[in-house]
């Protein structure tokens, strides 16, 4: 009996112990849930900042500084990820979730550069904790609350990829014609297709290296069509998107007043603005 | 008897080569249309990318196999163009339709390569085998589902001619401008008007190559000011384009009056704006 | 009384010829009009092409084909103006219009070139013809109609001045920022503080010129940050030119029905949408 | 008794001196309210052209004018300042106020100056004067009428915080994407992860200075469609405050449910949609 009251509050300890640890780890409304969350924070953007300058850093003892904190930083977000796996109350679930992926694909790449030294890549890997960061602050509600941005993008993706197509028609098309224009040219930079393409690309996107440039009056007279009609046409992705958003956000389509018959309403509506009569349908949203 | 009954025979087995080559050429539901449908995507798709890179290529074995591989392919093309012809219901109609003549002109080229030497321009017709993608993807069913995107840009284009006007006679005024007060310096890059004019378009669509940069303080100053100038009267293209998109996805285009027979009525619409009449197939979605 | 009939005929013939000019010049459905509008739309563009690109020119029998052509045109511009006035109906009113002014400042230059010799930049004057492509294209009626695009950029020049004035004081703002970061480097390219400010407006409007470039890494840091705070910021014009737009074009704002009391119906609506009265106040614009 | 009357005098006096001046300083319809305005806004921007501009000149006499007028301006503002706390109505008010603080801070910098050598980056707080022409215009009131222009930005804050962590992951994982393909090229200009970066902030902006290009024909390859990628994704802000300015400007802030008080009605609202009470600030509108 003792024995069983000693394996009781044995367990007992453990499961308080795993409560205490739940409610750092995964809680953030708590004392302590919330100072762990800054320390998590602090710990990513650090441990990201380190991986992408620490190749820069030239001096000895920074060198030596940057391999210690990477090392912490692993064993740091090693053991979080043990205890997460420890505490959670889905285990299994926790760890075939998104955020158990990444977790675990964020700390893979310091074990595996034991093995493999050209893992410097794996940078991208180790920026994959950048994504906690919208865990710890709950950014994704923003992005869930009308899933508006996501629906926009999902609803004009047809759209957008028709449209791609067309400017890669352009882009060939007009790579061509400054081609024939500027390739005769001595000296020129239109050299060969790949690279007035490459012209094509850059002018239309109105990011203008500036490496590749048209020097005859010829060819910049076509590429001052080329741009403002490059303008316009960069304009449509834009109003596509914008067009998206508004009516993302402006209607619910199905609800409809049962008395007027009209829809149109706010998400937000209980009374049809036009009539006056309740919407049944919202009843078990409002209690 | 026998020999009418060995014609029948062969007229059916004709007619049965026609419909089996039919469905796999012009049908893409049954698994052999699908099956072409791929083997002719990657086909395209190899032999744009050769066409674009095929010149750049210097070592001697890459040179014959592009050689190789774009007369394969110009037989494989022209296989597939006279087998079209051979097995459509209405050859006479395929031969003179857009995807008829889009055919034939991607393959012309090497043809043609055989009397003209300087036909290597000819790219652009081959790049035209690109818009057969979009008929193998069935992409153009994307536009015609209510045809949005070629509407809003019909529905615009009239403002946008007048708004080109506009740039036109801005890019005369400004280029002048920057000709008189940066044209006088010594080693200057605004050496005359054309250059003057071709650096107001690349500054105003925001491009900004830097090939042609001012350099005096009044030539900055002056620049800065066209440069907040030009974005503002640039965001009108897209300010265009964005509220044809938002009016042409508003109203469904396919309500129209049982009465008067006009259409472009708004979604809300119960009554005929144009004659009164109520419209009836609005009936069954408000009970 | 021979005499008075020859007067009257002599008046005649003169009202005969004042007409058959007027038809030539002023009206455009004639055949003799339409041909007069075309023959003077090449003479604009031609006029303008070699004004923008006579400078440009080495060889010297272009050199005197631009000096005769460009005599040729001033002396038919001048003749055309003096017609217009002898055969407008109202002389004076077309003097003093618009059109009216821009025909006499694009013939002017010409003349005032013989007694200031440095009037070459009178380009923006000669360029004025091409305003009148707009009249020959009739084009202002795209504008008018609605006044749209007037309209739009008119209601949004308040927003759009105190976004300027914000954005004046976040150039200096980051432009002194910048300066204090890259301006102690040696060789800096952010060698005092107006270049520093220009800097920061070829960074904000997305130009991008390159020929002033951070250098230290704190300092690409600090730029890229302004640049994603740019676009950002820059898209806000974008935005308060759309919205213009669709309100703009959507609803009249002035059309209610008298029976139900609604608005925001269309433009060419003749029924209310959504009681199916006949409106009144339209009667007047239908028959 | 002719002591008292004296001291009331005098009282008067000041209380008639304190009107006068705040009638020239704080009010701006009055003939000498609207000339201080004048005064003072031509103060303001000869002062910051002066902050600005005054480090470039070269000329000993340039110098010393410029060395004058700033102990002027300072010595103008510092009065105005003092003047404005003498004559206000509510000194602590106005001193506390921003415009108070603005004031003072944009004066600070010169007399810090006598104590601090490194001051002249404080030509921050001088600008900061340039607020002050906002005041003057009273364009303030331009953003209060239904201050649309910080509501559309507030609005849409938390969706444009979420794409600026996506754009932060999509610069990392384009970044070492392309420090992978361009990095290991002889005389690279990716020669480091944070360039990399860089480089890819530049593109996805579309700014493109040029000073980091790729030359390997995969590097182009890639850089290209990560512009194209990166043009349709900063639709996306584009599109947010678009929509946000949409909505913004289509509801009338002041409608106003008398029963409930909720506001944020549609403007074709006859009913509040929260609890069905008809509007009857309407009525009046309607017949």
């Amino acid at each position: 009996m003792n024995d069983r009251k000693e394996t009781s509050d044995s367990l007992k300890t453990r499961q308080g112990r795993k409560d205490f640890l739940y409610n750092i780890i995964f809680e953030s409304d708590t004392p302590e849930g919330k100072a762990f969350d800054i320390v998590l924070m602090v710990c990513i953007l650090v441990s990201v900042i380190i991986a992408i300058f620490g190749s820069t850093f030239t001096a000895e003892w920074l060198k030596k500084t940057v391999f210690f904190l990477e090392y912490f930083f692993t064993v740091f977000f090693t053991l979080e990820y043990i205890l997460r796996i420890y505490c959670s109350r889905n285990p299994k679930g926790y760890v075939l979730s998104l955020f158990g992926i990444i977790d675990l694909l964020s700390i893979l790449p310091m074990y595996l550069g034991f093995f493999l030294p050209q893992i410097q890549y794996a940078i991208i890997f180790r920026c994959l904790r950048l994504v906690r960061v919208f865990r710890v602050l709950k950014l994704f509600s923003f992005l869930t609350e009308g899933n508006v941005l996501i629906q926009a993008i999902l609803a004009s993706w047809k759209k957008i990829a028709v449209f791609f197509m067309f400017v890669v028609l352009l882009v060939i098309c007009l790579g061509t014609l400054m081609f024939m224009v500027e390739g005769n040219h001595e000296g020129t930079m239109f050299d060969n297709l790949p690279n007035s393409l490459y012209w094509a690309v850059v002018t239309l996107s109105t990011v203008g290296y500036g490496d590749i440039t048209p020097v005859t009056t010829m060819g910049r007279f076509l590429s001052a069509i080329i741009m403002l009609l490059g303008y316009t046409i960069l304009a449509v992705p834009s109003g596509i998107i914008s067009a998206a958003f508004i009516r993302g956000t402006g209607r619910p389509v199905n609800k409809r007043c049962s008395n007027c018959g009209r829809s149109s309403h706010d998400k937000d509506a209980r009374y049809c603005k036009y009539c006056g009569t309740r919407f049944e349908d919202d009843v078990d949203h409002m209690d």
